[in-house]
């Protein structure tokens, strides 16, 4: 992962956890149910930005150097890890 | 809300943070993408139930409140707001 | 539920229907994997759509019976209901 | 693609056809509106499945040979596709 990225990665995901910090104080004092759920699906939401960035990081890098590779073992493993990433996401 | 649910969904937020602390040291020490994404699904998952929980207590008392009450504008704000958080978690 | 609601989601029901016909045609007809699984997604946004809408008619009728009537086993029951199929979504 | 994978594809596509064929005379004759919720889940889930298997597809034909071609601008293309149907799925 390039330096940028991962930095971009980083200020998204201290950001998503500065979010989750004012969520709990939100529940200490109280508030409206409806609003807590709100704030929590802006955290999952920023949260898949982070995965698709992580996903495009792995296309890029390991993925492609497995599927420019000669070992047919390592690049099936790695094209299950993806579907099952995906389909995962499906269940979230 | 009732004390022992307040502290149950505490829980599960303060857990869900210390995850997404975890996960900023992943990407930190350059993990394997898909690990990463992983670990942010198991949050977002553990996001999700305590969005469930907010919801079960959100129709158990102000829902159930102005069902029960006779302001039918208020009744009519808030059946549009749970379908609301139904709809947009569908975006998710 | 009312008649125009039924209809409503009739139509959107008939809709998805054909369009799911055009993605078997689409997949038989060997079309771009990308575009086919865009297409299977504006279909399960448009399902999203109608179970939005049952919740929406869920909560008017049987729901609101349930929190004004005298049965509390009922209502439990409806209560978890609710939850469930929110919680289920976020699985999807 | 080939022939086992699209056949068994399509049957799947015509699997969740007539299944929502059964939702509409659901709606029809006014079944509990949280059991119809349930049946469009279950269609959503068996769409995620078709979705997943057009990925994994994907992958092994038309992204494999982008990355192992020399044209960078069909390679970046493909790239973003992957990640831009991954993203669409987290918003479903």
């Amino acid at each position: 992962m390039d330096d940028a990225t991962r930095k971009a990665i980083l200020q998204r995901l201290a950001s998503a956890s500065g979010h989750l910090k004012g969520i709990e104080r939100m529940v200490n004092e109280d508030a409206y149910c409806i609003d807590v759920i709100r704030q929590i699906q802006a955290v999952q939401a920023a949260l898949n930005k982070v995965s698709a960035m992580m996903l495009d990081n792995h296309l890029r890098t390991c993925m492609t150097t497995a599927i420019r590779g000669d070992d047919p073992d390592e690049r099936e493993r790695m094209l299950q890890e993806v579907t099952s990433v995906f389909d995962m996401h499906n269940k979230l």
